[in-house]
């Protein structure tokens, strides 16, 4: 189908903050199979916001409109919406007991306002204390979706692409669609891996999209009946598998760290950490798992040498003579956190993440890691670039595929 | 003035790329004192670039143009306004004889394509091979600049902005703005403490930006001289560190976690944390500011209750009277970090982050912190709302907002 995109917000027009969302939804609504020709943003201006809708839906199937849906006085997209399509506000009584079972409500009467939509309105998760709705306007939906990014997200891939995927006049084919993540190639070198399955015209399309520290890729399949469109996918994913090979960590909702985790989990081994540079970042990423307690015991973050050497036991030798960032104390470093931490398994990282502290020998990006396991010990020497966060976000997700690649191999 | 801004280019309305030049461009004018009301992205199509650019000049003083400007047979925007406008394509000799001198040309016939443009087109930078031009339209200026972000920040910062400055007609008000960030209050209760400033009409803005676990507000002055400006300015900002209180913990590019590492600096106090359920997040926000090493010693990541005993010294009993999340425990914890990290003071944090492990009597969210110091301690629980990653990032903040308070008391 056809679809327009609009972002309200002054943050978005005084350039604030970036467009993350309009970028998000023709990322997904493309991959769907939908055409966006025309994309808009306007500031919280109510007259600028009905019109923007109204030559919107002159122009195009559906549109998603993001933006302007929260309590405060500057959002103001129910109003605007109402006037300019003359669905006068009405109350949703559901809405407000569900705003009144806030804690917050209390201190702030004007929560009241997000019970307040426009006649006709549809909302997107009635379960959920999370604004978000649907009307239609000639049988043309429009979503409102809020501007917070991960309730945006949320919203788009749970109801925006099932109900259109399914909306009656839709001249859509059959989708089959799945993303693949991929870390350890760029995307000009997946680019290259994956150019011949490119040329089997519009039935079959790849999208690649660069993240902080790997590349996610996209495939999408048409067909004329989901059996078509099934083995079409089936034969595509297959040669993006052989392509990739191991560069290829997960599909779908996986991150690495669900990955290296289940991995953990399936091999009934316990995962200890030694972090310097990354600070607790690969920690933090393993925790980020719900039910990681049962394969993760720990992190010993050693910022100061004092804590390598007290808690670590690294020897006060290695620190002199083979220096912080050194595979010698990354050794010493790994082999102390599987002690103290009780572990089967310890990943030690030591590294410099900038923007100071790097030499002409080790410079700004130079990372040190070491993996120990009951029967081996191995070190490493990556050198990363980007930033700080870039460096550091690297180095964790570095430490995870170490571990990954090895319960590949022996687990 | 008002203007507006068009990005043209089918990779934007694909969502393959996130649109930064319109962004880079609202964020300069915005701060320039101009005022855009919206922006548009369209596609490589040269009916949508024609009726875009019409649109806008209907509705603006000056618009801005980027993307579509190449060799390439996607590249349409000259050939789009040319029609669009009535200003047939002129061949400029000067521009072809800077682009015979490249290298590439001789492999590039379509490079020609870069020579001709709309008649009346002044070059930004005729010295140097790099596209970009200037159309007049009823005494309005449109600034056509490359996609590449780079090419189109140096011409935006170089050409668009002095240009515009000095723009006959132009009726520029002076602004002023600052970004406030505040934790430990919602959005709409901030709303409420603001609200008085909100009447005083267009040259007094405020916005809210509420991020995932803190609210930024913005303060935006206009004034007809710098000094009307500046004073509007600074009697607003007093109001909003009034309305606010110790809920400001900063400003501009501030974090919770910089401002926090600051004060430990100014009191050349050390840090070491003790923490469970935020998993090493805490941890790594200290280090994502440069030149944490000075005040922060380390942190043990105590997943396990093995690592709380053996690591922090939790007592056996301690676990078991009162449970890994408790404040007995929190206390325990900090202590030991304090002493195993060689800290002058520790923060400990054991919670239930979810989304499972909640009881009747501590449901998902409880969260127990203990900050111990050279001659003090105390101990505080919190229930945090949302799911794991917001309850993991409330916590994480909280941690340091515990220290944040204790020095402005004490430091």
């Amino acid at each position: 189908m056809l679809g327009e995109i609009i972002a309200v917000g002054d943050e978005l027009t005084s350039g604030r903050i970036v467009n993350s969302t309009s970028y998000f939804a023709a990322s997904h609504l493309f991959a769907a199979g939908h055409k966006i020709a025309h994309m808009a943003t306007v500031g919280d201006e109510a007259g600028k916001i009905g019109t923007a809708l109204l030559l919107a839906l002159g122009r195009a199937d559906f549109v998603v409109v993001t933006g302007g849906l929260g309590s405060t006085s500057d959002d103001i997209t129910v109003e605007a919406v109402a006037e300019a399509l003359d669905r006068p506000q009405t109350f949703y009584p559901e809405i407000f007991a569900k705003i009144k079972e806030c804690k917050a409500f209390a201190k702030m009467p004007s929560m009241e306002k997000m019970a307040w939509l426009p006649s006709g309105a549809e909302v997107l998760k009635p379960g959920e204390k999370m604004a978000g709705f649907m009307l239609r306007y000639e049988e043309k939906p429009i979503f409102f979706l809020p501007g917070v990014p991960n309730q945006m997200r949320e919203l788009m891939l749970d109801r925006v692409l099932p109900r259109l995927a399914t909306w009656k006049g839709s001249s859509l084919s059959l989708v089959r669609q799945q993303i693949y993540k991929v870390f350890g190639l760029g995307e000009a070198e997946i680019n290259t891996l994956l150019a011949p399955l490119e040329e089997q015209g519009d039935a079959v399309r790849i999208g690649y999209y660069p993240m902080a520290d790997e590349v996610h890729v996209s495939l999408t399949v048409r067909g004329e009946t989901s059996r078509e469109a099934e083995a079409l996918f089936l034969s595509n994913e297959e040669k993006v598998r052989a392509a990739l090979v191991e560069g290829l960590y997960g599909e779908g909702a996986d991150t690495m760290a669900s990955v290296t985790g289940a991995l953990l989990s399936k091999a009934k081994l316990r995962l200890g950490l030694a972090e310097s540079c990354t600070g607790g970042l690969m920690a933090h990423e393993i925790t980020g798992v719900a039910g990681s307690s049962d394969y993760f015991t720990g992190s010993v973050v050693a910022y100061a040498n004092e804590v390598k050497e007290g808690v670590l036991g690294v020897q006060q030798q290695t620190l002199v003579d083979h220096g912080a960032v050194s595979e010698e104390t990354a050794r010493e470093m790994a082999r102390g956190a599987r002690k103290v931490l009780g572990a089967d398994l310890a990943v030690s990282i030591t590294g410099i993440a900038g923007p100071t502290g790097g030499t002409a020998e080790k410079p700004v990006g130079t990372v040190c890691f070491s993996l120990v396991t009951p029967d081996s010990q191995q070190e490493y020497t990556f050198h990363f670039s980007g930033k700080r966060p870039l460096v550091q976000a690297k180095a964790a997700t570095m430490g995870l595929d170490l571990v990954r690649r090895y319960l590949l191999e022996h687990g």
